[in-house]
């Protein structure tokens, strides 16, 4: 690739990050200093690019309506990630010290639910639909939460209960940021959908990879440690075609039901899974599942922002390692 | 009174139920059941009751606007309580388990966050004013709890820490069902801010008379045990009143200073603040408020709905024993 995806839309993507930090002001220094750290600790942007990818797409024209879409999607997602790590008990996100690490649990809530508000303050001009797009991802990332949690531990956990739980926690997400640009770029309800459901398809590979990583992904690069999901028992989708096999299936369905892992317990697990051909098929899975996001552009008009979300279908699968 | 100061609403009051339970119904059966768990344990529904009086005292007529709004409010108050009882480890709200003592933090906390997705829903389509009143409110009760925060088991705290707390924890919220239910029933800027102003005095009267109850309240009535806010090291007026006393205040202050302070030093803490006279300034206080409240109300034009918030300010001050 000559340029990176997000080449044709990098002055909208600044226009957010000046947007978020903006938004991001309160009277009391401290909630400032927590909601900006959490921003500041960067992330790919990968919901407001889709955002604003598919607001360009539909020929939409004013740039301040997708910014500001766009950072609402960013800031409620981080504020989803700072109760993410409390639940999860994480201790590193990005690279850095999660919030509520660096400060403590309590203000970590706090902090959080202020930033959901200020994510919908900025939808608030941009129409009902909106909002309903975003709200109905919403509960679909709770529901996919709960599913996660019903099945930590628990090595019955299928495919389908995987799909279902990336769906909610990373895909109707995706799929709303791209509803949302498409529905204020003055797309057809065609277009609207077909946009929406490119964005789902890159969700789901893309959690997928995020899962694969967390079993080979370099920490350097991904700024996070490794083995973590297997640590907090939490059902992916390398973990669960890895029990499926036939000689270490077994040993593995064995550590990922103990309830209190070791270190030395993942680190058995991790090297079982690389012995099985686990990873392989969920590179796979996720090339098939980009390939069919792509499918879904076929009768949006050309233009560089079509073009941008073809590469970033190709983008999402090549964080393999 | 002869009649409760509530009954020229207790029909709008029961939609706001029906509308409520109905919002909080998802796909996923346990996520249903928490935050239906949490709306039906009740409470006084203030703030539903605030936004749909100050829409009928301006000439609203359409029901169904007070109501959503109302329940708008009532769930997003209900989310926040949720994750302050995990923040405050409490076990008892209402007179029932709190929810993640009768679930799990993580779902808590996630049910807590659907909850609030939940009530922006209801505003989606009613504009964007009322979103930045309640953005507005959301960002003071954020500051509120991190004034509260810092000044835990601090004796150096004041009053005006203490008023500055309230404003944000109760008293911008009452103001901010108000303002909504003013704005959309019809009234003037003038009625907007009188009616704002009217809930955000209520809201004040009411979080010092709450406070008071921690002190001297019947848990059977109350639904909270007695001492908890002591327990935590939250400032409350009462505890600062009695700080300032000449003979019993040095002693308090110590007991208030103790990080983890045993249940036999909060029940000494108790005794300490019933022999000053700081639960009579509180109510003498809580009272003066209230009597400003309803100046507020003077230029409103007369209506049931006005004599129902006049009510309300001595309702408040009502609950005192």
């Amino acid at each position: 690739m000559d340029s990176p995806w997000h080449s044709c839309i990098d002055s909208d993507l600044a226009e957010c990050e000046r947007l978020m930090m903006k938004t991001l002001q309160f009277e009391n220094k401290e909630l400032t200093e927590m909601c900006q750290y959490v921003i500041a600790s960067g992330g790919k942007r990968l919901r407001p690019s889709l955002c604003i990818l598919s607001y360009y797409a539909c020929g939409g024209k004013d740039q301040r309506t997708p910014v500001s879409v766009g950072s609402a999607f960013e800031i409620v997602h981080s504020a989803s990630l700072i109760h993410d790590d409390i639940n999860d008990q994480g201790e590193i996100r990005r690279g850095r010290k999660t919030l509520h690490k660096k400060y403590t649990m309590t203000k970590a809530i706090i902090a959080g639910d202020v930033m959901f508000s200020m994510g919908f303050d900025l939808l608030k001009n941009v129409g009902p639909e909106v909002v309903g797009y975003i709200i109905e991802a919403s509960a679909a990332m709770g529901s996919g939460e709960f599913v996660q949690k019903d099945y930590e531990h628990a090595s019955g956990v299928t495919e389908d209960h995987y799909m279902k739980i990336i769906s909610g926690k990373t895909a109707k997400i995706f799929e709303a940021c791209a509803k949302s640009g498409a529905f204020t770029g003055g797309g057809s309800p065609e277009e609207i959908h077909a946009l929406g459901e490119n964005s789902f398809h890159l969700g789901l590979a893309f959690q997928i990879i995020d899962d694969m990583l967390d079993v080979s992904g370099d920490p350097e690069k991904t700024g996070k440690l490794i083995g973590t999901d297997l640590l907090e028992g939490k059902p992916t989708l390398p973990t669960i075609y890895a029990m499926q096999d036939p000689v270490y299936g077994k040993e593995l369905q064995d550590i990922f039901e103990e309830p209190e892992a070791s270190l030395e317990s993942v680190r058995k697990a991790l090297e079982l899974i690389k012995k099985t051909d686990s990873l392989d098929r969920c590179y796979k899975k996720a090339c098939e599942i980009s390939s069919s996001a792509k499918k879904f552009l076929g009768d949006i008009p050309d233009s560089v922002y079509k073009t941008s979300l073809l590469n970033l279908a190709d983008y999402v699968v090549s964080r393999k390692r």
